[in-house]
């Protein structure tokens, strides 16, 4: 069972210390919160969107937090928890496990590079590091730049000023840019009025190798999953990256573009400078996006689209011609 | 009369010393440029929108620069200055009251805290206060993070790492994310061929009890009144705020909007990602702006609107079908 | 022959050297690359755009990388050197020049300011300085914030908090707020499956007298050419402006407003916040452009746009009573 390296986590928990109501017959405790995916037999799992029943028959999880509209989706294996909103029950017991995780507490304990540590890594002026932050050989970090514990950057990384990163793995040969903030939590919380309740945020920030990420950049990390950014992905300044969001390799994504959190975007995916990503879709491999576009839904394999709602470039051309 | 506890403020100055040409029989010294709402009877104030004229009629002001066309609108009380262009004598006048709140000359009297004045305050490395800084106690701030003169932080709040904070108030509970540049001069000038007369922003940046500022915005402080963000609402990474707004409680602000100066937006308004919202626009409770909105008209309560212009949902799905 | 003070060149070749199957009967060794306009007849140069025809016949250069449809362009003293892809072909012979312009790696010799150096200077603290860095009298750094080397600042100029500046002209009177990221290579690659080329940025930021850049703003410098900002000409926070972008004087630039790279604007142009600038355009003198608009042509001197994409303001509105 893998550990948050991240996040200190409570428990394990019996369901009846979660869930006083539910009588179960299980004998097993709960060790974590984890997507459908993910999730091993000492897992509570939760499922709440069509969009990922094809996930819930194959998972391992022992508990799933659902409605009674799904009830049919899970293995035996898994016993369903009903509640009225799976959203709200699972932010709640998250909490529990991770009562640390909904606001990022600026790490206090930061040091400057004790560099017997760090042989072969360049460090500007005044680079904080955390507890037990890897750095791979050949990197570079510029000043004033802060990197938090537990962090992981490979070898041959270039990382600029004003740079702050927390809950990420970082391959080699990354490249980032001055006065990004990498790894900080989503925007998710249950909204209530007087005060909301913030989601914790378990999920890294993974970068992979060759990967390039432009000025003044934030990157949110996972909620549950992780935010992925792909291989020889390359981003220019100012691009928002909301949690969950999931970017393949090979793609070129201009400056100040938007992506709201769970997106997944294929392979040698382009898209152009200011335009915005909605929740929850799939974009395609080989996608092109026209500058200044407003995609809303999804977008099939090699398709180019423009506009707000974004529509095929044909369509397009044809609506302007009306 | 309150006292701008930001900036040092001359005079006081008859108004003869101010405009030469005016004959008043009054014998008042004026001590502050105030909104027609905020004046008390030693101070000027200013007319130049019909959007306002309902302020009129009760201000205190002893003397109002405006233009012949609102003369009917001043009480007996209130000596009209007519001008031909209110903004430019305003920031004329402004100019001599407030010398030096037109650029933000950075504080360089910084020093890290004294931490016997900040018993219950965490604090990262090479944090950098200005003078008489008011921090509550189990608040937390970041590390490079900079809080100039007499800013007034509350209790249990948490601040991120690079974050700057300049003429604010700001709430208990509240959380400002990494990167974010909080009371900043706004961009307010008067265009002028080969130098710009750039206007002062004498008011302040106001923010509620547990409100959230995503990672890198950017909220201006107000000209002559605050900028005011409500209790409880949460903005997510890159949105900017531009001088005097005002945002109610309850709002959710999703990742890159940009509010233009002035605006006013109601309690429990939702907006999505990117959209803007131009100024001087009046934005009622529990509306709802899709994501990538360009709003240039005021909005009634209740209203879900979309599109460029924005228009209400109803009116935006009928024009995609046509 | 000018010298590039930013990034150390190698050289001068033979241009066997560069491009081994050529036979030329010119004995003239390459200093540098420059564009068409700049290059003087030891440099090489490149034409790829029927845009720029027009520098071609007046060229200085010994050389210019081009396409056999280009052949009747240049003057007789310009041997042309056909190849296949311009631009890649020019991304592999400027890394010879200049092999440490691809990815800006953080100056690591940045020192606080030796004040004997800067008697006129203000700084606030942890100011880092590279070499040859020159400020001018009666100018104020802010707290935390990297100058790299050789970089010149004017007089009187206000720079704030956390900025890097690097690779950059900086004029009189200009005002560089918190948090701007100055003189950053652009988003300019050969995309090449699993390992992009990135192309070397050997221009500068060029930022002339009296002008103001807002807090959070990305300015990348050229890749060959330079980026400008032009006299008087104020920006407002959160904008992007890409590599080689020229803004000519007195122009307004609202927030969030993104340029895409080498697009020309002339003087005395207004643009409203959020608006979008497609690459490679020309935009008239006198231009307005409204919020949230994204250009993606030409647009005459004196033209008010509005759209996406933008039309005139007759047009949009003749299109939206549709």
């Amino acid at each position: 069972m893998g550990k948050n390296i991240f996040f200190e986590r409570k428990g394990p928990y019996w369901v009846s210390d979660l869930f006083a109501d539910l009588k179960s017959k299980k004998k097993i405790k709960i060790f974590d919160i984890r997507s459908l995916k993910d999730a091993s037999n000492d897992d509570l799992t939760f499922l709440d969107n069509t969009d990922y029943v094809n996930h819930a028959k194959s998972t391992k999880a022992s508990y799933c937090l659902t409605t009674k509209r799904f009830k049919n989706y899970l293995p035996n294996s898994c016993e369903p928890i009903f509640v009225k909103n799976v959203l709200f029950e699972l932010c709640k017991v998250t909490r529990k496990f991770y009562p640390n995780a909904d606001i990022d507490s600026p790490d206090v304990t930061l040091k400057k590079p004790n560099k017997s540590n760090y042989l072969k890594v360049k460090f500007g002026s005044n680079v904080l590091l955390g507890k037990k932050v890897k750095i791979g050989k050949n990197s570079i970090i510029g000043s004033n730049t802060i990197i938090e514990h537990n962090v992981s950057i490979g070898e041959n990384c270039t990382v600029g000023a004003h740079v702050v990163i927390r809950n990420s793995i970082i391959g080699n040969k990354v490249v980032v840019q001055d006065g990004c903030k990498i790894g900080l939590k989503g925007f998710g919380f249950i909204p209530i009025k007087g005060k909301n309740l913030r989601f914790p945020h378990i999920g890294n920030v993974i970068i992979k190798d060759n990967a390039e990420i432009g000025a003044c950049c934030t990157i949110d990390r996972g909620s549950i999953n992780d935010t992925l950014i792909g291989e020889n992905t390359f981003l220019d300044n100012q691009v928002h990256i909301a949690h969950n969001v999931k970017i393949g390799n090979n793609c070129m994504i201009a400056g100040q573009v938007g992506f709201a959190g769970s997106s997944v975007i294929g392979e040698s995916v382009s898209i152009g400078g200011q335009a915005g990503i909605s929740g929850h879709l799939k974009i395609g491999n080989k996608v092109k996006i026209a500058g200044g576009s407003g995609v809303i839904k999804d977008i099939e394999d090699g398709t180019t689209v423009m506009g707000y709602p974004a529509v095929s470039l044909k369509d397009f051309i044809r609506n302007s011609k009306k």
